[in-house]
C-alpha cells in the first residue's frame, strides 16, 4: 500500500460534473489499495473572480485581506470533493492549508511554506479518509491565511508528498505531460516518459508552461517523483525524477521557446569598473530580473551593454535604463520587443560541444539569425526574431531527430 | 470612547456598492471616537448558493464539509468589508471565526459557542483596526470550522458584545426596529423605542422576524443592549434591554401573529396515566416541537387530546400520531392546518386579568371564534383561523390603544 499525493488544477474541477469525474479517478486509485492526499486548485475561474470583486470595492486592497478573500476557493474546491467521494461511497474529510499544517511566512499574496506538520493529515488517512486539502494556502504562525503565489497548489502538492514521504506526487492538468516541443509548433512532438529535475527546470522556465518550477525545485530538493498527467483522459504522462536519468542519457530531451523576451541595449557606455553594477542595481531594486547580458569588446574604452528582459517589463524597466545612462555617460539607449528565446535542453550539454554546432547549423539554414547566446549546464539558448521562432523550434526538433523513440 | 459590536446582515452587504454603503455608515461610528467591532453575514443569497452547488454533487453532503464550505460566504464578505474601510482611509482587518477565537462545540450546522477568548480581536482594536468578524462561524478544540445554524450571525454579534463586555451590539437589518404589530397588516403599527428582553423573545418566537431569539437569550444571559435598526436609513431603531423597563411598564407592547400553525386531535382516549408520555415522547424523538397542549375534562375516563405543532411538521407528525393513537386505544385522530396564533405580549401580563379580558372581547367584537388560549407570565396567546388572522391584529392593536405614544 503506497500514500500517493495527486493534485487537480482549477480547470480539471471547473463545475459540479468536472468534480465528479475527478472524484471518479480518485477512487479508482483508492480502489487499487492505495491512500491517497488530494490537493485541489479553486474551481476554473473564481480565483480571478473574486480578484476583480476585490477591485470593485477597493482598487488596491490590502494583501492579508485579499489572500484571507482567495484562501475561500480552494476551500469550496475541497469540500465539494470531499462530497463527491463521500457520495459514492468513500471516507474522504477536507482540510484547509492551515488544517493541513501548512505554516508560512508572512509574505502574503507570494508566502513560502516555513513547515510543514501534517499531523492532521496522518491521522484521517490512519483513519482510512481520502484527505482533499485546499491548495495555494498556509497560515503564519499567528493563524493569519497566506496565499503562496503563483504554481502555489503544485508547490502544496509536492510540499506534502515531501512531508508525508509519499511513494509520488501526481499533478492532473490539462496537458499529458512533457512534450520534446510544443505540439501546437512541431506535430511531431514526443511525449517523454520521464526527465530529470533540472531538464524539466530549463524547460518550465522557458516556457513550456506545464508546471511552475518552485514546485519543481521544491520536489528536487526532496527527491519528490512527480507524475505530470491529463485530468481528462487515462494516458501516461511524464514522471519527473532524479537518479540514473542523469548519468544515463546525454542527448537533448526538448525544445523550448519563450516569446516572452526583449532586448535593451546601451550604446556607447565607458568601460570602467562599476558599469555593471549602476545599471543592474537599480533594475533589481525594482524587482526587474535581468536575463542574458552581453558586453561587447572595448574599443576605446566604449563598450555596447546588452541585456534582456521579460517583454512585460520592458515599460518599467526603460525609464531607470534612461536615467542610468544619463548618469553613467551612455550615448543612448534603445529596447526591441520583437524577439524570442529558443533552446536546447538536455544533461551533458557542456561536455559535448557538438550539440552547439548542431543547433547554430540548423538555425542557419534556416537563414534565421542568431542575436545573442547564452548556455547552463544543461541548455543553450538562442535569442532570435520573433517572427521566426516556430521554424527555428521545427528546425531543432528535427535537427536532433527527438521524433525518434527513446531507447 | 465606548466600544461598539455592529452586525449587518446578508442583504445589507448583498453586493459591492452596499458592502461600501455600510463601510460608511461604520467609517461614521468610528469618526465619533468609538472602537467598532463589525460582524457581517454572506453576501446575499451566498449561502444558499453554496448548499445548492453542494447538492448537485451530493444530494446529504456531510455536515462538516458542508460547515466549512458554508464558512467560506462570511470569508467573503468580511474580508471585502475590511477593504472597503482601507480604502476609505480606515484601517480594518478581517477575522475568521477561528481567529476571533469563537470556539463551538462539535455540533456542525447548529454549535453552539462553548469559549470566546477575543484576545486577537482585542490585539487588533489596540492598534486602531476596525474588526470585522465572519459572522455565523466558529471553530471546535479541533480546529474544525462549525456554522452556528439559523440566526448565527446575530449570535456571534452578541457573543462578541459580552466577551469584549461592549457598551451595546447594534444589529443593523432590512426593518427599522421592532413595531407593535406588523405594519404591513396594522399601518399604524409604532416603532418601540426600547422592549425587555422577554418581551422581545415572545414576539419573536411568535413571529416578529426582526432577531432570532437565540441571540436575544444570549443578550438577556449577559446583559448586552442590542439596539435593532435599519442598515438603509438613519432612524433610530429599537432597543433592547433589560432593567427598569420590566417594573415601569405593566401594559401590552405588540401584538404577535404567526400562520406556521397546526393542530392535532386525537378523540376518544382513555384516560389514564401514561398517556401523555406516550403521545409526546415520540414527537420529541422526532425532533418536533409540540405547543399549545389541551386535554378536555374526562366523561367516562374517556377524553379528546388536543395540541399545536408548526405546520411545517404536520407531515412528519400524522404517521407518529395515528401509530400512537392505535397504541392507546384512540378513537381517530385529525389535523387542521388552517389556524393562525396571535397573541399579546407585554410584562406583568399575569398579575392583570383584565388583559385577557379586552382580548377576548375584541376578538368576539369581530366574530373571531377563539379555538384554543395559552398564557405566559408575558403573552395571552389565542389560536384562531387563520382567515381571521389580519382582521384579530387590527382589533387587538386598537384595543390596547398601541397607535398612541408610550408615556
Amino acid at each position: 500500500m503506497a500514500l500517493i499525493v495527486q493534485k487537480y488544477g482549477g480547470s480539471s474541477v471547473a463545475d459540479a460534473e468536472k468534480i465528479k469525474n475527478v472524484a471518479r479517478r480518485i477512487a479508482a486509485t483508492r480502489d487499487k489499495g492505495d491512500e491517497v492526499v488530494v490537493v485541489v486548485s479553486a474551481m476554473g475561474d473564481t480565483t480571478d473572480e473574486l480578484i476583480q470583486l476585490a477591485r470593485q470595492i477597493n482598487p488596491r486592497p490590502p494583501e492579508r485581506e485579499l489572500d484571507l478573500l482567495l484562501s475561500t476557493g480552494e476551500i469550496v474546491s475541497c469540500t465539494l470533493m470531499a462530497m463527491a467521494l463521500n457520495y459514492m461511497g468513500y471516507k474522504a474529510v477536507s482540510l484547509t492549508g492551515a488544517q493541513a499544517g501548512i505554516e508560512t511566512d508572512t509574505s502574503h499574496s507570494k508566502a513560502r511554506i516555513l513547515r510543514l506538520e501534517p499531523k492532521r493529515v496522518v491521522r484521517e488517512l490512519e483513519r482510512g479518509n481520502v484527505v482533499v486539502v485546499a491548495g495555494f494556502q498556509g497560515v503564519t504562525r499567528d493563524m493569519d491565511v497566506t496565499t503562496l503565489g503563483r504554481g502555489g497548489s503544485d508547490t502544496t502538492a509536492v510540499a506534502l508528498a515531501a512531508a508525508l514521504r509519499a511513494q509520488r506526487c501526481e499533478i492532473y492538468t490539462d496537458v499529458e505531460g512533457v512534450y520534446t516541443a510544443d505540439p501546437r509548433i512541431v506535430p511531431e512532438a514526443r511525449k517523454l516518459k520521464e526527465i530529470g529535475y533540472e531538464e524539466m527546470l530549463e524547460l518550465a522556465t522557458l516556457g513550456a508552461k506545464v508546471m511552475h518550477s518552485r514546485a519543481v525545485e521544491l520536489g528536487q530538493l526532496y527527491n519528490v517523483p512527480i507524475l505530470v498527467a491529463s485530468s481528462f483522459t487515462d494516458a501516461p504522462g511524464t514522471m519527473i525524477r532524479g537518479g540514473t536519468a542523469m548519468e544515463v542519457r546525454n542527448r537533448v530531451r526538448g525544445i523550448a521557446h519563450d516569446v516572452n523576451v526583449a532586448k535593451i541595449t546601451l550604446v556607447g557606455v565607458p568601460d570602467r569598473p562599476g558599469i555593471a553594477a549602476a545599471v543592474f542595481q537599480p533594475l533589481a531594486k525594482a524587482n526587474i530580473s535581468v536575463d542574458t547580458i552581453v558586453q561587447n569588446a572595448s574599443i576605446n574604452n566604449i563598450t555596447d551593454l546588452t541585456f534582456t528582459v521579460a517583454r512585460s517589463d520592458v515599460d518599467k524597466a526603460m525609464p531607470i535604463v534612461r536615467e542610468v545612462a544619463k548618469t553613467i555617460g551612455a550615448k543612448e539607449c534603445a529596447s526591441d520587443s520583437t524577439l524570442a528565446k529558443v533552446s536546447i535542453v538536455g544533461t551533458g550539454m557542456q561536455g559535448a560541444p557538438g550539440y552547439a554546432a548542431t543547433m547554430f547549423r540548423a538555425l542557419s539554414e534556416q537563414g534565421i539569425n542568431i542575436q545573442l547566446i547564452t548556455t547552463s549546464e544543461i541548455r543553450i539558448t538562442c535569442i532570435i526574431s520573433e517572427d521566426r521562432v516556430k521554424d527555428a523550434v521545427r528546425a531543432l526538433h528535427k535537427a536532433f531527430e527527438l521524433e525518434k523513440a527513446e531507447l
